[in-house]
């Protein structure tokens, strides 16, 4: 199959014409699905200390209160509200996932999204139209590049998310194509992200940014500011320039035919998706094992390598941190069976039996073993050992989240911050976004009563 | 000599700790000229098209209006401010040039330190030397990565703009060498700017943006919002994933002794420095050829081949395009001797003559040519050959633009804009600039009368 070679042109004119009617309804289904997951983390992470520093620093350089902080309340203007609700859903790292690329696609573009809507008369059906063709785009744009892409050091979720917060906005108002090619350069000259900054207020600082930038992109694409219609695939554009692999074939096959935004998936724990079968496989062992998870001597884990390279902090001392060691989730989940935020606050990083636990915690690495896979081996004192291997753990593309799963993850965070009647409500109008007149209402729904 | 291997955190102590009396008396001087010719190129381009695309844009975005868009008049928050007045200030490619990496120092900085100086009581003193601190920041970082990293595509305006912008309003909000190294870690994850943007709007949103991002990575870590402290050196930092090339060395080595502040050059013709030989050449051949000019047949230049990387377009169709053509930069300096703005309007790149005049210039690049130098030959329709080598373009460290000179260039372009007696008074008060005692009353003095 030979692809067009202009790539950004092609892809701004398939955003553009791409109507809700073209979508197949099982992709329909996980657009809602996806903004579900969204809304309640976005609520769920509302109290987090990273977005009180950010409100404190941006507050005073917000315009027109027109949209909201979800789960708290502050009204700032529309792109100070995407940078905002885009930090809070990504910052207990409990959001959603593109398994491919890693990308967690929700953040930069429903943030974006929400916050515009609360700005103008948009409807559900439009809604998740552009929530769908966003996540779609940034999906598409990361398999282009991935893995060099990221395996260079890039934060994927910012670096891709930007395109699609752009596609997705620029969808609402209602850019030309031309417009639309100059909304996705404007994105790519933004785009930026290092993965340096795990472990750091700055990891949902991107998601974040890649919200409120690639609506900046799409406002500045309809007042005609221009911008390169080749800035995906010229020779120094976005793929040339941050990547060693450009598959244009990523994001021009099958467009409108197979969907990335189909294949979003939803994280039953609250941290890097690379320690998940870990943690899954250490719940299972603690029901196993009662009360004999006292006597656990030690603990053998054989995974692939890029655990320990994304989650090998072996002495976390903040919740943050403690996201990104395989041995503190490992504890957590032997000890209390918890992989949701609370297993990640600094109380539980700094609990000695949880510390003294996470110390009985190897890694072995081996390339042969499945990045969604784990084998577990643990050793009690009395000489026993019991193994347990995960070849796919919860929440994956094999055993995802059913609804009533997503219910139970929506309230057990959203609950938490704006209690259960406001949090039951609000996920009830949720599934409900297709039927919405008017999306930007929800917003309103998503305060603590 | 070893220099310490933390490279964020001894940058960030010494932009914390370098005070105006340990910075050389020419070095202040410089920082003082490379502050006028900033304010007179952001007048100067106050009225582009650009500007009032972004502004159009932004506008319903801007909080509280305490900071103005210099020679209009519109009055923004802070980060918008900075990011129009770094807009306006590039936009005619008339700005600084730091000549080891063809970083335009102070768009970025400049524009970031007046617009939050209108926020508060800043000294002269204090702003001249979080100028001074800011250029030497983000031109030690783009050595530090340069060539490579401006090879791979990178517009090193933006990627290395950001971290002066966050190191000098760093220093006007008196952070701590903590809260100045998350500083430098926030600007180093927004760090953007593709060259593929190039002859379009978004290469004046580079420095724009670098103002507006690093400005906001100060604000971010005044109010502990916390980033890595490794942002520069770590393995997936800064350096490492934006350039094959991290030489420490160029940031570390001489800090506070050696000074990259005191080399900044200014643009004696409003495009592209490598272009700058060519016109200055063929100024002085129009001033020998006198009425001879019109038997010209055809003009041969042997240059560096990054003079055709950059600047080959033959037929541009915009001024702004013109800028990135050779061939229009050597008729329009031929024919009507000017590298000026008025050069480079859609005008001008449409003139019948001056187009027949670029379809005369042949470039025959050779790598043994010098970058800063140019070999023209003239042939003229009876025969005659004139020769004009250039070794050192007027405006380079070699042939520096006088005092008097740059008086000439802010009058030349701010008067159009706002008036002569406005501007006049206006470059008065800024080469005063080290004995104000409120900085921010300057931006007042911007507007047209």
């Amino acid at each position: 199959m030979s692809l067009r070679p202009d790539v950004t042109q092609a892809l701004a004119e398939w955003i553009v014409n791409c109507d809700l009617e073209a979508i197949p309804a099982e992709v329909q289904k996980e657009g809602v699905r996806t903004f579900v997951n969204w809304l309640g983390c976005a609520v769920g992470g509302a109290r987090h200390e990273t977005a009180d520093h950010a409100l404190a620093a941006v507050t005073r350089f917000a315009g027109e209160p027109t949209s909201t902080v979800l789960g708290r309340g502050e009204r700032l203007d529309a792109l100070h509200a995407a940078l905002l609700n885009g930090i809070t859903s990504h910052v207990l790292d409990y959001d959603d996932t593109h398994l491919k690329t890693i990308i967690h696609p929700a953040g930069p573009v429903a943030s974006a999204l929400l916050a515009v809507a609360e700005t103008r008369p948009v409807s559900g059906r439009d809604f998740l139209n552009a929530l769908i063709v966003g996540v779609e785009v940034e999906c598409r744009i990361g398999n282009s590049v991935y893995p060099d892409h990221y395996d260079r050091g890039w934060h994927i979720t910012g670096t891709a998310g930007v395109f699609g917060a752009a596609a997705a906005v620029g969808r609402l108002l209602g850019l030309t194509v031309q417009q639309m090619a100059w909304a996705l350069g404007i994105a790519a000259t933004q785009s930026s992200g290092l993965r340096e900054m795990f472990g750091t207020m700055c990891k949902s600082l991107h998601p974040g940014r890649a919200a409120q930038n690639g609506a900046l992109a799409a406002f500045l694409a309809e007042a005609n500011f221009d911008s390169s219609e080749r800035a995906i695939e010229a020779p120094r554009g976005f793929a040339n320039v941050m990547s060693d692999k450009q598959d244009y074939n990523e994001i021009l096959g099958g467009l409108g035919e197979t969907w990335e935004a189909g294949l979003n998936s939803y994280k039953p724990f609250a941290c890097g998706i690379v320690i998940h079968p870990t943690i899954d496989g250490c719940i299972q062992l603690r029901e196993e094992l009662g009360d004999d998870v006292a006597k656990i001597a030690r603990v053998d884990l054989v995974a692939h390598p890029l655990v320990l390279e994304l989650t090998g902090k072996t002495e976390p001392k903040t919740g943050l941190e403690g996201k990104f060691s395989v041995f503190h989730s490992a504890a957590a989940a032997l000890l209390r069976g918890d992989g949701s935020p609370t297993a990640f606050t600094d109380e539980a990083v700094n609990a000695p039996e949880l510390i003294a636990m996470r110390r009985k915690v190897e890694v072995v690495t081996d390339k042969a073993c499945h990045e969604a896979a784990v084998t577990i081996t643990v050793t009690l004192d009395d000489g026993r050992v019991i193994e347990k291997h995960v070849e796919r753990a919860i929440g994956s593309r094999e055993r995802p989240l059913s609804d009533e799963q997503l219910n139970a993850k929506f309230r057990g965070q959203a609950a938490l911050v704006i209690g259960e009647a406001a949090s039951d409500e609000l996920l009830e109008q949720a599934w409900r976004l297709a039927e919405m007149t008017r999306v930007g209402d929800l917003a309103a729904a998503s305060l603590p009563r």
